[in-house]
């Protein structure tokens, strides 16, 4: 099964970036985190990007804050799907990584996903596997009905709790 | 060769899906073109989504204006990868449309490109499709190659003409 | 009576949702207070706002962040007035929700009040019962001028402290 | 039946608020325009909207753009649905009308539609008189089902042009 | 020495406004606070700015937040100059209430001053009073030099602590 | 009777400007209209400033786009009310210039009001000359009536034509 | 004399930024234009920036549009001054493009200037190198005298039309 | 060497600005710290523009929040290149500061880096200075180098205890 790069531009978004880690080790996908960044170490990151493919990774995901330039810089270097993972930070509530990730220039998409969203970002990285994998798909399946169901168990608790 | 559905919420959004239906045609990637709407038409959309791993999709890339419902409605039933295509309308310069596609709550991603950015629809749809087709990602390799060489040779005419 | 149902996506929100089954309970209207997601349970949010005039219900209140397509989603299954609860989350300050909410397309309306305003959306519900209900107009009535009162009385009470 | 006031704080928003006065007519609820500023005739707005129950109106909808006070103003003279229409201006796409109506302090809704959005203005109202009117509710079940075949259709001649 | 109103939406206002009085106060101006609202108690605001020229008052200062309508309807009723005081709440970081106050339409000015800028506030009422008033206005270049002082003073201080 | 000094920072927004001096004009105010930076001429713009009280003038009005520092600077050489006019430019639609305006620190306020509204930059002026000066309250008193006049008779004309 | 490099994404750019090319050959200092793409041509664009300073650069200016990550991408490979020039595009009004370059993380400065300020761009290049250049310096000091002529002349030819 | 200034509108902004301070004196340049206004102090500030490079200055740096002005106050007074670092107050996230520091008209630039980015707006600075000084551009470049190793040494222990 191809894997799925996790690629941070500072440690310190660990904490934000660990759903995207559980939710595909959760699916049983192979799964490799790296701490990159597109200016502080830009050849390591374009280097990575453009052997990924070869490498055995089926999608790259990438999380940054503020300028966000890391997924679009991945992007360059590779045709691989780049998931864009914009991090709040400090100041300007996460707007800035969200349009520094998601208003790329044609020719070069990157797929963002909501501001802090590590865990869709892996869930969509698990559907791109999915595509071409009936039994990937059929995880993805049982995962979207548990959810309805634990959305249904908590209306009932609720209902039974509020509504008397 | 899986399809790729290109949802639209209203007609008048045609102009601005065009360049992802050209993009796909040219990569060789069968589309289908659809409008559907997330909310004059829920069932239609609804049923389309769920059946669309069944029928022979691999991507969907839904378009929608305003409060874009659209992408979010479709990823609710379906675990194929959904590609959110915000389109800029009269007011508020497309951040309604983009905030409302790519906000997702946790467990339904939307993969989101920039507004108005229907090329990188696209080229993304096609890029989830070449994870499991080689001949597919050679494609996308030689548009990428062919990018850089049309930047290339602008780059040497302007700097022929403006640097004597 | 008619009975208003108060729809949130998710339990979490049940805090921000109270003040409107409060101020609702207060004025003696049936309440029923559900937990539907427009994305984990599409089938049952639609079901619901499909058979709710049948069930005995006047208004919707639907509560959401973030992407908040929960209002607009019932909508399309209604033609009962549906009020949209904007909530606050962790990014954006509740602006994403607020637009999500409020925007949408022609032929889909959706009554939005304040982020975070259940206080509003409750009122406005018995608002939108008591156009055909002259007690409960009544007790609308009644309950402006209690507003009033409190704040002609908190007026007493600094303008005694402050103004010597 | 009860009839629908729709005020507009200059006459030069009457083009935006046309959309409402016609679906308001063609669902034949007896409408009422008037021209009427929160802050050039404040006694006159004010006294319609404490008149208006008694007058014979069901709702009141309110246009008005920049810093838009009308709808908030008239609701706090009437316990009436009132419904606010942001109207875009020249300046700032329309967010300082959508936020100045929408952001109402707790005891005073404005039920908000989207800006420049006098269309779902018209239905909201007719929403709202429907909740006590089974044959107004089926004027708005046909709409919406003339809205889907339309939708249907547009989908058919698309499909046929374009899915060659 | 005419008076200066300086009127709250409501009374959790008041810590925000306090720097105001204290101003004024220390400038030796007669200053009357009171709670009133544009929306709970708009006939009591706008009898009080329509009598408030007569009653002694020479500039009506209004603090409110969110769709922060106070200034505006209070400036309906009276040619005085009233300046407006937007405060910050727990939404949209105070942009609700500064765009709602200072997007005033053509006819009604309110002056307005930064979210949660009490202090200007005040500050700006005692210049509208020293425009006929050169004892007041020696007053205020008295507080001018102050200021002056006061920073000349801390870059000393801090000049001395860091370079050396 | 005190003069109004009318400031741009480019002669290119004396169309923008040209309402507030007319306005003026009309209430027989004496009006001074220069063209002065604070960025290309900033020693004419401070000496105007510290000198304009001693030169007769009770208010400056400054209108300024972009990062607009001109009304900050010239209160910063002053303590006669100075009104902001923020003037919308070719990016960000006014927002840059009303934030660098109003959002000035304690102790320098800056009376602010709305992007591109020269109209009120002028009332506003003739409101705080009005203070001390009966017979200029007593214009503003009329053109208020005149305000209300002009605002019922197109509510009539409206409701002739539409309402029948 | 050290050259600049005016680099810009795409040659579509070239109107804005042709201001800065003719304010730097205004001043005598060489200059050289090149179309570079952080995404279609990383490793050009990237060796340019890392060759920069042997190459007889002393500043690079990076215009770029949306998700501006040009200026970033250059300042990744050089330890010259980068100056980023925000592009408005045709959705959100260059405030993607703004928050894109200014946003960097520490380590990484862009100098950003105003939103298609490319005037600026070059005056900002122009005193980077007139720090070790005594007769650059001058001509920037004339440079800015002229421009307070400038105002002046425009000061003067506007005082004599309007105020009689 | 030439000496950096580093000026702060207020002396409550001094732990914001720290870290360009400990920036410029880790790499041996001279910086000299201030307090200064804009508009408490503008004469100060102008004089010290004014004389900021027959002072010995090379650079300086302005921090300032909320309409913050100094920044182009000072570049106002001088032809040496003027670093904008726009500060975070209790309000708007910064915004503020952000639009009044780099929207800068034509003629005056100012050179802006991130909200609350004093690191590197001290970088900046030393690479200014370094376009002259080889010395201190080797400096920079070590700099940059033990940036990127930092970055590698973090992702070789993230890298060991993540990937497993």
């Amino acid at each position: 099964m191809k894997k799925v790069a996790i690629v941070m531009g500072s440690d310190s978004d660990l904490p934000v970036v660990m759903p995207a880690v559980d939710r595909l080790k959760g699916f049983g996908i192979p799964v490799e985190v790296r701490v990159m960044s597109a200016h502080r170490t830009p050849a390591i990151a374009c280097g990575f990007a453009a052997d990924a493919r070869r490498g055995g990774f089926g999608v790259i995901i990438a999380a940054a804050g503020k300028a966000a330039h890391l997924a679009g810089v991945l992007a360059a270097h590779t045709t691989l799907p780049v998931i864009g993972l914009p991090v709040k930070s400090s100041t300007l509530d996460g707007l800035d990584a969200l349009l520094s990730t998601v208003q790329m220039p044609s020719g070069i998409p990157v797929a963002t996903v909501a501001i802090d969203g590590a865990d869709n970002a892996g869930i969509l990285a698990a559907q791109i596997l999915a595509v071409s994998d009936g039994s990937l798909a059929d995880k993805l399946d049982a995962f979207k009905r548990d959810m309805e169901a634990a959305v249904v168990e908590k209306d009932l608790k609720l209902t039974q709790e509020l509504n008397k």
